[in-house]
């Protein structure tokens, strides 16, 4: 059985805590041992685990990322303008599978898990599949 | 059980849609829901989902990532030349988790599945595990 | 049931090859097909597979990652001075999701798996869940 969570973004690029949407579908679920896969069904959006304590550090990924893939890049020939969030996806990747245990995220004390958003602001869905 | 799914490349660097492929092993194996998991056995090819619609899209990756990963950076050291596509190959990453419902894929309306050659034309190797 | 890998790294950047660990796991759990969860449970390091055959491919890939991702960059914010390694981590990713089959891991001629330390040295720790 597969699950849906809802993400509203707010900006262009901003990372997402996504954390508490996942817990609480893991709750529903009801799972207690096991793997969590998550999937972002978008291509200028991704997922991925960071640190969720200081926010500068999101702000930093947010920033390094726009000047590693600048928007306005000259070799681009997409013509949507958003070229740039197409291949931050691929970087960051649309797909994280998450250990459980004791019906809980198995991640380390600074880890948070983000939506990376790259061409917002938009509403996102992401899959979740639960496997024991 | 695994299957191995083989894909040729037809240029030093290019983005290959390989859904086909793995659509045409999910049949065959029979799954209805689950997940799959993709495992390139290479160093120099990754795995990725992006936008399949407009080519431009892919084109631009490609670019983009020749850019990121100049393959005459004069610090590399490893003398094949290829050290370019090894990054490139970790950036993107090696594998992929899909999820399947209804006996398809769970991708969004624009996401495909590629195989990311970075130092081809070779014929390639992906491993294929279903799990339900 | 959960297993950590405890991985000791020398220098502040390296790759370091955690094949041996993870095979060593996967004899004790008896896991002859399925697959392996891989997860880092920290922010500034990563998991990777790439060649192990060259150790200079795994030099090239600190070297290149270090171009890519300059620590001294005025643009970041987090006062820990390691926004770069933040950044390396999302990059690479903190997870891995590898095949079983006969017992052993399948992986191609050249692949090795590497915890990639981008703010070490540390002791790292890896989460590791077989699955049938």
């Amino acid at each position: 059985m597969i699950r849906y969570l809802e993400v509203r973004t707010s900006r262009r690029e901003e990372l997402v805590d996504v954390g508490p949407l996942v817990r609480k579908a893991l709750q529903e679920a009801g799972l207690r041992e096991g793997v969590v896969h998550l999937w972002s069904l978008h291509t200028t959006c991704a997922l991925t685990v960071n640190e969720n304590a200081d926010p500068d550090v999101a702000r930093d990924l947010v920033g390094a990322m726009a000047r590693l893939a600048p928007r306005d890049d000259p070799g681009y020939r997409h013509r949507e303008g958003n070229s740039d969030a197409h291949l931050k996806t691929s970087l960051f990747g649309p797909g994280l599978t998450l250990l459980v245990e004791n019906g809980d995220l198995v991640l380390g004390t600074w880890q948070g898990v983000f939506l990376a958003e790259w061409d917002g602001p938009r509403v996102r869905r992401v899959a979740v599949r639960f496997s024991s």
